[in-house]
């Protein structure tokens, strides 16, 4: 094994029951074989699906090391090499991230283009720690990636903070917009601005949107989308008149090409396909959780020739273009300013209050910082 | 005006108020202006829309004539020839059909690549009768087409009244499997087996699909899909548990890859959903009246990748793609047994009556005929 600075064990934050505070335990780090890789995490943050997990509201197994987002330095090779998702040779010292879906890309659905459908799908940060899995996940100094991980260098101007949440949010994000089509030229409504819709919005602005109009209830978080290239921020308490409005005002008296829905509200699902134009898209990726049923108007959606797309999770590719896209993006939008506040990983328990009592888009967790 | 045989007047069958019988009646023959077409009309089909304008639960212009699926004999053409929609030149003679919607090929939603929605919309058998214009339905002796109709020569194979529907049914169908994508190998759902499922049915089986699974709640309807390429025919009042495990065990566990919902009915929407595959499509056709809203479970759509896609009439395109078809399945699928029975212009009160009480797939009229 080819590896540098690597102890015999390392510590990783112990989820074993809700309501229970995690606990920071020492494990011994594992013998690679094949192309396995071991990094050492330099920064992890807590995503909302963590939140969820965290608070039981989103089944987990249990014990298990929770977090996947996350970048790290390469510490350790397997004997066969280590390579990126375009098997281009990766060295000791890279700085890389890979998709939080490990999938086989043989199966049927791999091969539909469904990658997140994987027949032997593994995802890091949701899976069951046991004697011969513990470094899975990112609440811990190091992570181990198994054989066929698709890992990508990330661009040296993308800073850590910015670079961890690349494998959840940005990456879902660029597969949104993939499914929604190319935004050159078109209007856009991004419901939500969390940490997905700012990312959506700074990618639809680098796209070469005309409009991006950004429905959210939240002031705060409606200032800080006009740093993002929102065209236009609308407060989505207001009347449906208001609102209807306004987009039309924006739209040619059309309304929208595209809806990005990323808040996974039924009222905004239900107000977004009243706002698109003939023949418009409505792409749902912040639906992850239970809600009521959506009225869905079926024959507005025939007669009006909408249509409506579920994205969840990515494809390898969307990683990858997500990077690019936050290399390009630095210096432009201020991705950095979405992460709150950074603890170490001794204060993982302070870290989770924070980020569920403040709700900042990101807290970031620095598994090496005393 | 180049011409043939064209009396001074013609007949037309006039639709002036709900609840009152039409009435035949005759009005001069137009003056042809530009490319204008003036078709002797062969065969008029009653299509679905043509029953929900006459008993008045759907909006119809009055006073105007019915009828928008037909096929013609040219007897006249304008001082500056005419032309197809290839812009191939037509003769008088010819034996045609065209798009019952006129658009105009430059607006912004023709640009989309939705003529069913240009701002300068016409739609044969749909317009209130005037001096000027009336002969603008199937329901008459003749039809006038204006500049920019788009016109299709009908293959010589393909009889008057499997033609017919073709410029409404067909299309349809065409254009929902349009946005259903390629069918080839693919298990494809058909929610409906009348005209339009028929169609489907017939068409997916040319396309290569690999399982189509029709649902419908009629025994008759059911045998017959069995003749347009079905490989079953299921009950659709069976109970859920029962269809979903026929379906899967069709779809390799998975479910299907495509749905194509022709019924209209939320029921059947709902229950679709529930069939589709990892990534499965389901094209929605049928939805063209009001009912209760669809009860849309968002979490579905996003974690199971699913798209819902609206249509609503179609493209010129489609309409050629529906005679190629149309050319193909002769001898092939029975489509002239869709035509319950025949009658003149003449017994055109008794045609609507007979179509409303035993709802064949469709009724035909010959107004020519004695």
């Amino acid at each position: 094994m080819n590896e540098i600075e690597v102890p015999p064990d390392g510590r990783v934050a112990v989820f074993r029951a809700v309501g229970e505070p995690l606990t920071v335990e020492h494990y011994p780090l594992p013998q690679l074989v094949g192309t396995e890789v071991l990094v050492k995490v330099r920064c992890s943050t807590i995503c909302g699906s963590d939140l969820h997990s965290y608070s039981g509201s989103r089944h987990s197994p249990m014990p298990c090391v929770l977090g996947h987002e996350m970048v790290g330095i390469i510490v350790a090779i397997g004997p066969d090499g280590a390579f990126d998702f375009r098997r281009r040779p990766l060295q000791l010292g890279d700085r890389i991230t890979w998709s939080m879906v490990w999938s086989c890309g043989q199966c049927f659905y791999c091969q539909q283009g469904i990658r997140s459908k994987c027949e032997k799908l593994m995802k890091f940060g949701h899976e069951e720690l046991t004697a011969n899995r513990v470094f899975i996940g990112g609440m811990a100094e190091y992570c181990q990636l198994p054989e066929g991980t698709s890992i990508f260098q990330v661009p040296d101007n993308v800073p850590d903070v910015v670079a961890s949440p690349s494998n959840c949010a940005t990456a879902t994000v660029a597969a949104t917009i993939r499914y929604a089509g190319p935004l050159k030229d078109k209007s856009v409504i991004i419901h939500g601005a969390g940490m997905l819709g700012q990312t959506a919005c700074a990618m639809a602005s680098l796209g070469g949107a005309a409009e991006i109009i950004v429905l959210e209830p939240n002031l705060r978080r409606r200032e800080q989308t006009m740093k993002f290239g929102a065209t236009v921020a609308v407060d989505s308490g207001q009347s449906l008149d208001t609102i209807r409005s306004l987009v039309l005002e924006r739209t040619c008296g059309r309304g929208a090409d595209v809806s990005i829905e990323l808040s996974g509200y039924p009222e905004a699902i239900e107000l977004g396909l009243g706002l698109l134009r003939f023949g418009g898209t409505m792409v749902l990726a912040g639906s992850t959780f239970p809600t009521r049923a959506v009225q869905l108007p079926a024959e507005q959606v025939v007669r009006r020739l909408l249509q409506i797309v579920g994205v969840y999770n990515y494809n390898p590719e969307d990683l990858e273009a997500g990077l690019e896209f936050l290399s390009k993006a630095q210096g432009r939008f201020p991705f950095a300013e979405l992460v709150g506040k950074s603890f170490s990983l001794s204060e993982i328990n302070s870290a989770f209050t924070f980020a569920r009592e403040q709700r900042p888009p990101r807290v970031a967790v620095f598994p090496w910082s005393q």
